[in-house]
């Protein structure tokens, strides 16, 4: 297992973390600055804060600063109520998948989407196994074009509190029963993002890291789970304020083959309310000390 | 598959439903007064509402009612952060399960426990898997002793969203495989509770409602998953105000031989700010429309 306490080679910062620093929303070019400047080797940016800062000036910046992206966020979101939506949806991946080669990613995340309407709160209906369905041939589809241009797609299982608005895969085995059907081969082109915040608490956690091995384990994600935890979305906890045992899963991770970036993906209104230097400071102490 | 949209017959109110209208803690005679009213023919009530009315009292109540107990609410919370805490656990689950026998219950209800300090705000420990053991252990003597009392043990799964902090048996799955190495003669001592709010997100949910079977399903639970969902613990929705698809679970449910009541607990600030006559028979009209 790599040794992270002596500097931070390894660490990724997902820009979320710092998007929206004292209530703000921060230009994606100054999170990449601030990164460069404390000596961040790899980033993952969202495509949101690409396409405000424009895809080609921020693929200038990245390779100014000598950037790796350990991942683009994100595809997905497959499902939808009707025909056009689902076509809607894979024109939109496409994209994605562009913008992802363009910006050199090493894998495109897929945050697979659920019942359609449900996260603008009223969901079109309840069949869940329909949502499911839709996922697998969204990404079926996908994937041919993926496989196509040398782009890995990363199914990120999501925390089952996200399975009516979010994302209805939320286990890992269940995403690599996804791997499994659609590339039998594990040719590197499907595998999976293991966010330890969706997945800490699985009792099949680390058989399931096994199970998916280095073909597999395309990204690597860490934050903490607060106790309490008083919202569903943007409460997440710094690494080594919460109940994860970070070092026992990387652990489980390298022990299979991975060997890339921990990506630091903070969604959290407390770290957002600190100053972008105070956070990343944190983020890279906590990197030695807790991951 | 039983016909519910005639009559509530099958209704089973859970007492915490009821507990708390306008904002005032309701004493549990009051309660299962107006279940009584209402035709309710089965409660579950919680230990704390039993102990403020006494055991006798709440006792002698239920029995001028002629009402069933669905279950117990509950035992469990067997992890502790040393041997002391151990014991204190081992003895107040005898303690619940004389009472479920005193009050002549199908089933207690076990909530196994998580992290051992987390629902305090700080957890002893991050190691989840030496809670998992904890629980097992408890799980196999208190089991001795219900079976000599002939009481049914129901493990409930919880939602992962409480993984650290109220219960680290998290999937019917998990529940199952406890199941099946504590009573492999499926006896019927040792079974499970299906909460929908618990469990309505799970991939495998039909295919270990089928595992279960008739012996180890002892007890159902229906109520309603919101989209957003605002607070992690009191946001539950009322059945059909959600995305749950509740009438197929309790096909599977059915179909694999359970023929018990349907109990209804919602722990709601939402529903709680009502009066406890529009609750009990919203609870009614939904049992007989979405249930």
């Amino acid at each position: 297992m790599r040794d992270f306490t002596h500097d931070h080679r390894w660490l990724s910062i997902n820009t979320a973390t710092l998007r929206r620093q004292h209530g703000q929303e921060r230009p994606l070019i100054e999170i990449l600055d601030d990164c460069a400047r404390h000596g961040i080797r790899a980033v993952s940016p969202w495509r949101d804060q690409v396409a405000a800062a424009g895809l080609q000036a921020t693929g200038r910046t990245l390779r100014a600063h000598g950037f790796e992206l350990s991942g683009y966020c994100r595809g997905g979101m497959f499902t939808a109520a009707d025909a056009a939506g689902l076509q809607l949806a894979r024109d939109d991946n496409l994209r994605a998948l562009d913008e992802a080669c363009e910006l050199n990613a090493a894998c495109l995340v897929l945050v697979v989407g659920a019942l359609p309407g449900a996260l603008q709160g009223q969901a079109a209906h309840k069949d869940i196994a329909l949502s499911r369905q839709q996922v697998f041939d969204g990404i079926a589809a996908l994937l041919e074009q993926a496989r196509a241009r040398r782009m890995p797609l990363a199914i990120e299982p999501l925390h089952p509190m996200y399975a009516a608005d979010r994302a209805c895969v939320n286990t890992l085995e269940q995403a690599l029963d996804l791997c499994d059907a659609l590339d039998p081969q594990r040719s590197g082109a499907l595998g999976v993002a293991v966010d330890l915040y969706h997945v800490w608490w699985d009792p099949k956690l680390q058989a399931q890291i096994e199970r998916a091995g280095r073909e597999r384990l395309l990204a690597f994600h860490v934050c903490d789970w607060l106790t309490p935890t008083t919202d569903l979305l943007n409460d997440r906890g710094m690494m080594g304020d919460g109940v994860i045992d970070i070092r026992q899963a990387r652990g489980w991770v390298e022990a299979n083959g991975f060997a890339g970036y921990s990506e630091v993906e903070i969604f959290s209104h407390r770290w957002w309310a600190l100053s972008g230097e105070q956070t990343l400071q944190t983020c890279i102490e906590r990197h030695r000390r807790c991951v």
